[in-house]
């Protein structure tokens, strides 16, 4: 996707360099991260300079390419997959990519392949979730499920970009996406940079605008159950309920590779309690263009629960790279 | 309520000096600002040192109290009364308190009544409130509708304040409010000079809780219609319609200054729309314990309207202090 005039992918590989946009310093400094090696890559993971299901994945898979290179010897080799392996402790895309990367022929062939096959995932998820929108349409997306989360394309805002490329106008509200806003720093930045019209809003002002007239509601998904409820960022079964109750369509965007047929339903799927730190600080840029940490708010304590689980029910549709699927007909379809 | 272990008002009159608690210096630091005449104290209401319906109110009444001392003659106590009332728009207690005091006999007496009723009549809220308040239950609270938004007690607060001096346990979770987080600065504070056990949540986290078990919201409202329509902070209607899904009962509290009658429905209620630099910046205190003003999120056009409106068919009960009323019974007990 583009930033400024220029097409990017997130994360790309280049005569034994993989680079990346540094996602740590976005939306306030746009900076190319070059990683020489397989150590570097596996700790530009680690300190999330890449981030996003399928940006993990293909970095993983070039720095285990990578890894083919700097390893004089069979020891070293499993020593190098070991420290890209343990970079992210519960990314699954990463796990799949050093390991099929691990077992090839061609590493770094096979490496391009995983980040050429992200892309192209998402890349169908924008034709399928394409075919729901419609001129003028104005659509919610909370958190960033974009192309910086991916290789390329994303996965919620997948069907916007092919949308604007169809020749359609559409209106983005995007959710800031407390604590960490991810809406108002991640998918409002891609949003600008493609050029497509948005407004950050604050989530308290989802409700308003359903009222008001929201078209559709489109969010990603970090796991979905094999009944069809759907784990994602905090704040998305809010908005799936409102949505419901103004009659707004709710769609999930998500790879395949995001569903869990193992997981029986939303009930089975822990949620991460993070540090309360991100509720009472923020870090922004100050007058003097320099990144600053401050406390927002009282010294009071705070629960920041990273997730939550919207239920089936409340799921129009869930678009994949194989279509437009219901969420109760996930597990016939897999056991095609 | 408490500060520390000092009991204070929000706003008082002392030997002709207004005194207010500085809540534009609120969570961060704690300062008693003092007017010694009726121009500062104008000023003080201007700026917002003082905010909050009920304590504007007193804050007028005593400014206008003030002015009485100020001025040498007739010309000029118009000319002070018309700089007190026009120190904020559209606060409807200030326009009310300023003309009782000008027309009264005993200027100081009078102000110092109106500021003892909206005491008297936040408490009496408390005690209705406190009515619907079991041991151990968890409570969500939208804002702040607190004492520091009245001359004390509060008003979505002041029954958590009376359950807790009646020995009840409750815990309450302070929705933080985006985008000027009162909840999380004011309410939070509040809560924990009172000794209230409580945590501040995302407003994104609100339907996560409520689905793991919330016994009761309570919000206060900016002004209710006939129709029992309340307008409010925005978010609240969001936690209105994610309180009926999951059958939490969902309470306003809320003095009777607040109903306007001649307002049939929420639809006649203009929402404002304020400015989008709410959403983009953020102040905060600095690591050299500094006020810090931040952008912490894209350069992006944001939208910032400031209240949204709850229908009454989502309101399980309006707490007032002559009682706790069914919203769609307002109209028949005014003409009472």
């Amino acid at each position: 996707m583009l930033v400024g005039s220029e097409a990017y992918r997130t994360v790309w590989f280049e005569n034994g360099i993989v680079k990346m946009i540094d996602q740590n310093k976005l939306p306030f400094f746009f900076r190319i991260q070059e990683c020489k090696n397989h150590v570097e890559t596996a700790d530009a993971i680690s300190k999330m300079t890449v981030r996003g299901a399928g940006a993990i994945g293909s970095a993983a898979g070039f720095a285990m390419a990578q890894a083919f290179f700097d390893c004089g010897d069979k020891d070293a080799l499993e020593r190098a997959k070991k420290l890209i392996t343990e970079s992210r402790p519960t990314a699954q895309n990463l796990f799949y990519a050093v390991n099929r990367v691990y077992n090839s022929k061609v590493p770094s062939e096979e490496a391009q392949k995983i980040a050429d096959e992200d892309v192209k995932a998402c890349e169908k998820i924008g034709e399928y979730g394409n075919t729901l929108i419609k001129d003028n349409m104005k659509i919610e997306t909370h958190c960033n499920a974009g192309w910086l989360a991916f290789t390329d394309w994303g996965t919620a805002l997948s069907p916007i970009y092919k949308a604007k490329r169809a020749g359609k106008k559409v209106f983005v509200y995007a959710d800031e996406t407390r604590p960490r806003s991810q809406g108002a720093r991640l998918t409002a930045w891609e949003l600008k940079n493609e050029g497509i019209a948005h407004a950050i809003i604050p989530d308290n002002a989802g409700a308003y605008y359903m009222q008001k007239g929201i078209d559709m509601v489109i969010v990603g998904a970090d796991r979905i159950a094999a009944n069809g409820d759907a784990a994602n960022k905090i704040g998305t079964l809010e908005k799936a309920i409102v949505a419901r109750h103004f009659n707004v369509p709710f769609y999930v965007a998500a790879t395949l590779s995001t569903f869990d047929i193992n997981c029986k339903s939303g009930r089975d799927i822990p949620i991460e309690e993070r540090s309360e730190e991100e509720v009472l600080y923020q870090t922004g840029l100050d007058e003097g263009g320099s990144l600053r940490r401050v406390l927002v708010c009282s010294r009071s304590p705070a629960k920041n629960p990273a997730f939550d689980v919207t239920p089936a029910g409340l799921i129009s549709g869930i678009i994949t790279e194989k279509g437009i699927i219901k969420p109760d007909k996930i597990a016939s379809l897999v056991s095609k």
